[in-house]
């Protein structure tokens, strides 16, 4: 079976390995000779357990995490995190810290806020409209943790260095770069990514945990809001999403066994955006506020001359086959998300489209 | 393609209709011909909207809910339901009341106690192994609410008459029976429903909230915890399980085309545990426990006349491609599910297979 496929530049969900997909058609009604769909079998059955525990060998594996870390899966998004970390994380008489962003780490910061008193904002680029990484981040040794969005889908910037911390847990919310680029995960205590931009599609959310952030979680949460209920489970407490843990598996596998792991996945990464970056930098047309050493490879975001040439520019890709390169609606222009899911290929596709139309339109 | 197929009596992920699994597989490539698959579309994008709108709107007609009735999706399983009925709809003053009937109603009640100090347990029937559904429940006008089970996956008992409330809104966990026979739902405040028994895969919760509960939702609580949340953004807050969604639209599709209803559904339903009852009835090999009023059409719980048969029975029914008849952990013994997605024929099957086993082993 071939169908007409598309070039995805969606923000996430978003583009997914084609063998993966394939993979999962091809299994539908019967999981590994079961004569299951993967949709039908026990979540508590055999094969479904290799499925789980193998997914969380590969995301140790390709993060370089040690048995200081647990890998689990929980549901809800990294929105239900956005409460949880700090319902977990936050000790008493210590300031949970935020570095603001843009959106999503507002948002972070804005559902601490109803969660613990002492929320601080120990830094943020607001003043130049989220365009850049702070670079000062001022550290209390009082502080629960610092909070960061290592990636920023809207305003497209990506922390390069992350902060210096010392005892204090970093915390982060990698759910648009995990698995994107190679980092150190010892100096984070607890990260979280919703698996539907480089992980998987939308439903199960990997969190991972320094064992030493147990000890700190308060008695008595609600079962499902405590990250001890996961790990003690295996994430099994409850019935998983186990269709998207299953998906994860695969996304998993196909960057250890097909890509080489995170590294080789980087470099392949390096040069989409190198690519992208590189033609924007070379003319006028297209334009990306971003400052140089902040920009995010994941999320490219741009302007034309004018909102009504952007408007022409989406839906003109959109009819050539490029989709998903609307700016977010918050802040309007276009964005092309580059996940690890989206091939070189398109790149150089989408380039030649704007190439094209800024010939047509400049 | 045609794979080989078991017949699945499991108690959840459970069997799935054939038609939805083929075409979840002939899409997976390209989701309505936009050349994208359905894990990797936006959740924003007006086909999936579509795919969201009219899974509402199935379920609505389905379960003649009228416009006093909003459906929302929420991950976390019905074991977050557990806190969220709760945190939402507990009234300062008025204490919360279960009925406990075995093993989930129980964990529903013990989370309820992690966030209300007063819960009320107005009946059990755990005096006779919770083989039974008590039938007097004491109600008082303070009541916030009245929390049931409506089926009892582990112990094979089903409510076949609801309380009568008066102005008390019953409150519902219906994850193991919803969409299996025609109720009223209108003295209903709260139906939720992990859909991982008859409506779809795991990884999703149905909820059905009548819109006078919202008004009774305390401030702040966590975004993610509140159920005016869903309602408000359409369950669009953030990213929903959207796969989950999916398939759960085509199984409200299903039920709606291929099956005529819930009314047909309940016939069918009716068709099958008669005549798996009416077996285990006419014979001594097989017993099962509960009180024949109270029997669930769900789950079929049975014994045999030795734990060691029932090993046997369960690894010679696997062997002939009749899977899943284990009784749950806590409990032991074959229990057969009977979802939705079990065919009559899958009955007719089991039926014979305990015939032939207990001729051999009798």
């Amino acid at each position: 079976m071939k169908e007409k496929r598309v070039f995805i530049f969606n923000p996430g969900p978003a583009a997914l390995p084609i063998p993966v997909l394939e993979e999962v058609r091809e299994e539908m009604l019967s999981f590994r000779g079961t004569g299951m769909s993967i949709l039908e079998i026990s979540h508590r059955s055999k094969e479904f357990e290799e499925v789980l525990n193998t997914a969380v060998l590969r995301i140790k594996r390709l993060l370089n995490l040690n048995d200081d870390f647990e890998v689990v899966f929980i549901q809800g998004g990294a929105s239900l995190q956005f409460a949880m970390v700090p319902m977990n994380c936050a000790q008493p008489g210590k300031p949970i810290a935020y570095v603001d962003t843009g959106y999503w780490s507002t948002k972070a910061i804005q559902e601490a806020q109803r969660i613990v008193d002492d929320v601080c904002i120990v830094a943020s680029s607001k003043d130049r409209n989220y365009t850049y990484i702070p670079k000062e981040i001022p550290i209390d040794d009082n502080f629960s943790y610092l909070h960061i969005t290592s990636n920023n889908t809207i305003k497209g910037t990506q922390w390069w260095k992350f902060p210096k911390t010392g005892n204090i847990p970093l915390v982060a919310d990698m759910s648009s770069d995990i698995f994107s680029r190679v980092f150190d995960p010892r100096p984070f205590g607890i990260i979280y990514a919703g698996a539907q931009k480089n992980a998987g599609p939308a439903g199960v959310t990997i969190v991972i945990i320094r064992k030493d952030m147990l000890e700190r979680i308060p008695k008595n949460l609600p079962t499902m809001l405590n990250y001890t209920t996961f790990v003690e489970k295996n994430s099994l407490y409850n019935t998983p999403p186990c269709f998207a843990i299953y998906v994860v598996e695969k996304v998993a596998r196909w960057l250890e066994e097909n890509i080489g792991g995170v590294a080789a996945m980087e470099e392949i990464n390096r040069k989409k955006a190198n690519l992208l970056y590189g033609y924007i930098d070379s003319q006028d047309f297209y334009r990306n506020p971003v400052q140089p050493e902040d920009r995010s490879w994941m999320n490219v975001v741009f302007n034309l001359p004018s909102p009504e040439l952007e408007k022409l520019f989406v839906e003109e890709a959109t009819r050539e086959g490029l989709v998903g390169l609307k700016g977010h609606r918050s802040v309007g222009g276009c964005r092309a998300s580059l996940y690890n899911g989206v091939p070189l290929e398109a790149v150089e596709v989408l380039v030649d489209f704007m190439k094209e139309f800024a010939r047509r339109n400049g």
